[in-house]
């Protein structure tokens, strides 16, 4: 992308209206504009990132089996009375009358849908378990919709949901889930410790959820530093064998791991103090095992190997994609500006060219550019170089390919690592090798 | 995919709800089901060729220099008061209030809200033009929603809306995306005809429609036969040029084409009879230019290179995704099922397995699923020969890989092409090879 023609609208200015820093950086690197309370517009580098996640998390969900489907963001009122949940339900569910007076609701989560989608086509125990997910915008009628994306309204959530046919086998998804959410938020680069939740509104005896470690994050959490530094991509584990999942998940729940709502001090004494680790998360992801709550509400069952009637035993598992943008900012920024991963950011590398109008600039430039438009970003624009370094660090790319006049004579580049600060002088060959291996 | 862990739900019987083709191959073929009416959630299936459609779509708007952004599906009253479309627009515009009663409603199009974040952005002819586009999920709340996803209430639409300068710039866009489209539609396996369309409550003075033609089609068509078998792709038009866009243009809309409420019987009898073609059409996209008209209402201007503001030149331009998936299979299709093209296709090939639980056959299957699991459906169930070829048939895989015990125990396989119904005796080697290739 060459930056004179790309929709990036960078700011210089710190908006008045955003509180904490993700927010801030997010609209000032262009990523996104709020169109009303709560709602935002991605605009391209934000796309970028959003679909970068996404597909991160479609890739890991997909390696335990689940399927994904796509449901549609409005639902019927009827389902929820279904389930019952359409009076429990508080102001924060938006609830809609179409022309014809029939009561609708922008989802705000989809178990009875899927229950019922379920319900329509799985009907013996031979077409067991299922694990279905679809990645959708889901609304929150939040009562005060504040910092950004991270309590937006309408927001892009990953939520899949689990039948099983007893509850061993619905254990056997849980501990499935919990390995992919592992290894999504490793790939996204950040490090995200699963913590024993409440299971709250929506019920069931199992529950974790997952929370990115950020200084600015909303929860206080205690942990153990055993469960620091573990590499999940590279810790195998069989998940067609209960056995295995279960050693999986003992070993990542049994180091002490809370937030300030569960903490327990008498456990917490028990952790050597060498191993104590406290901060703060913020949360990106919450797995749920809640049995047979909406099978029974809503009389959905499948017949058994004996010829009985069985309500399958259900979880469900959230990733909020949309919030994860902001909480990974929150964990990956400094005074400049963002730090993306190099798995999510949006381009691969800017290519900065010093003296736009110079022949050996743009030559080179031209020549870098070529390599691979769609992931690197070209600032070809006649700003000062002042401006442009300003502009990359802020928009947090990876790398950083400075190309100036006089080192352009010699096929040289400075190289700027982003995360570190690290510059190198090379050739044009060894920096693109060492970007494109990245 | 295996098809004994999918939720590929089929059906033997014709939906009594379904009246037209593609509605019915949709339910029975497992792509989507009804959630509430005209809303549609997209099963495994369906939702991989809503993808693939969308792919498509996005690669042409790229290769045309439009960038992709994402708005959100609920708009503010407020935008459209500023346009003074918000009274205008009838009981199709699904209309909220949230919980502090301001007033919401579900975006049916985007011209305002794009209009309001291009002004936000672009304050300089240094950064025009600018054609941005999404792939977002619409509400048009139908009085009778009716034939499946063809006239659904939520449906997804690609629209992207071009800023120009001047009017000379802007018909340069309008050209340019009329090339896209015609692209886009080749991809897709079906021949649309561009036709001059009346401009309607968008306004403005240059519009066509693209239908692909289909015998169930909603609108009568009548064209030239110079408009078939033109090779778009094969077609170089250099999309910097202006020059260039105008002769493709002319190119493109000097031949007659028009549907039925466009028809002008005196041009018709000009056209030579043996070139005179009748038949129906199914629209799919549309694309405008309606110069100044949101910009002035909204007061959205730019400062030109001599100092004066101007409104922005803008046009737009619609494809309806999900209306694709149904449209297309009411142009390919027999009495059998759908019939996929190759580039849309949820699986390029099913693998028939005729003796589940033999050895040989299940070892070949096996070798072949292995080459390209996530593109090949297995259909590894303890059915019948029958049964599997029926799926086949209806789910409309380009190809169909029939393992069966005899020939499996010389390496060789039956394989059948689903357009044409050719079957050919082949080793497994020289099976994948074509199916790999195609």
């Amino acid at each position: 992308m060459r930056l004179s023609r790309s929709f990036l609208p960078t700011l210089k200015e710190n908006p008045a209206e955003a509180q904490i820093v993700s927010h801030r950086l997010m609209l000032r690197a262009g990523l996104v504009r709020q169109t009303a309370s709560g709602i935002y517009a991605w605009l391209p580098a934000g796309l970028k990132v959003l679909r970068n996640i996404s597909q991160i998390v479609r890739e890991e969900q997909d390696r335990v089996g689940a399927q994904e489907v796509l449901m549609p963001t409005l639902q019927s009122a009827d389902l929820w009375k279904r389930s019952g949940r359409y009076d429990a339900y508080g102001p924060e569910m938006l609830r809609i009358q179409d022309r014809h007076k029939r009561e609708l609701l922008y989802g705000p989560t989809n178990e009875e849908m899927i229950t019922d989608l379920f319900g329509q086509a799985v009907k013996s125990y031979k077409d067991m378990p299922q694990v279905l997910y679809h990645i959708q915008w889901k609304f929150r009628d939040e009562m005060r919709p504040r910092f950004g994306v991270m309590r937006g309204r309408e927001f892009l959530m990953k939520d899949a949901y689990s039948f099983d046919l007893d509850y061993a086998s619905a254990v056997a998804s849980y501990h499935r889930m919990m390995l992919a959410y592992l290894r999504t938020f490793q790939r996204l680069g950040v490090r995200a410790v699963p913590m024993r939740a409440d299971t709250g509104p929506i019920g069931g005896e199992l529950s974790h959820e997952f929370l990115i470690l950020a200084p600015t994050g909303e929860s206080g959490v205690f942990y153990d530093a055993a469960l620091e530094d573990q590499d999940w991509l590279d810790t195998p584990v069989d998940v067609e064998s209960p056995t295995a999942l279960e050693a999986f998940y003992t070993r990542v729940t049994t180091p002490y791991a809370a937030t300030d709502e569960m903490h327990d001090t008498t456990a917490w004494d028990a952790v050597p103090e060498d191993r104590r680790r406290e901060g703060r998360g913020v949360e990106v992801g919450h797995i749920f095992h809640f049995g047979t709550k909406y099978t029974k509400a809503m009389d959905v069952s499948v017949i058994a190997a004996d010829g009985s009637q069985i309500y399958p035993e259900m979880g469900s598992y959230g990733i909020g994609v949309s919030r994860l943008v902001g909480a990974i900012i929150e964990a990956s920024h400094d005074e400049n500006g963002i730090i993306w991963p190099a798995s999510i950011a949006p381009f691969k590398a800017a290519i900065l060219n010093l003296k736009v109008g110079d022949e050996t600039c743009d030559a080179l430039c031209e020549r870098i550019y070529n390599e691979n438009p769609e992931e690197f970003l070209y600032d070809d624009r006649s700003d000062r170089a002042g401006a442009k370094f300003a502009d990359a660090d802020l928009m947090g790319h990876p790398w950083q390919i400075v190309v100036g006049p006089r080192s352009a004579k010699e096929g040289r580049v400075e190289l700027k690592r982003r995360a570190t600060g690290e510059r190198h002088d090379l050739s044009v060959e060894d920096a693109l090798a060492l970007v494109l291996a990245d």
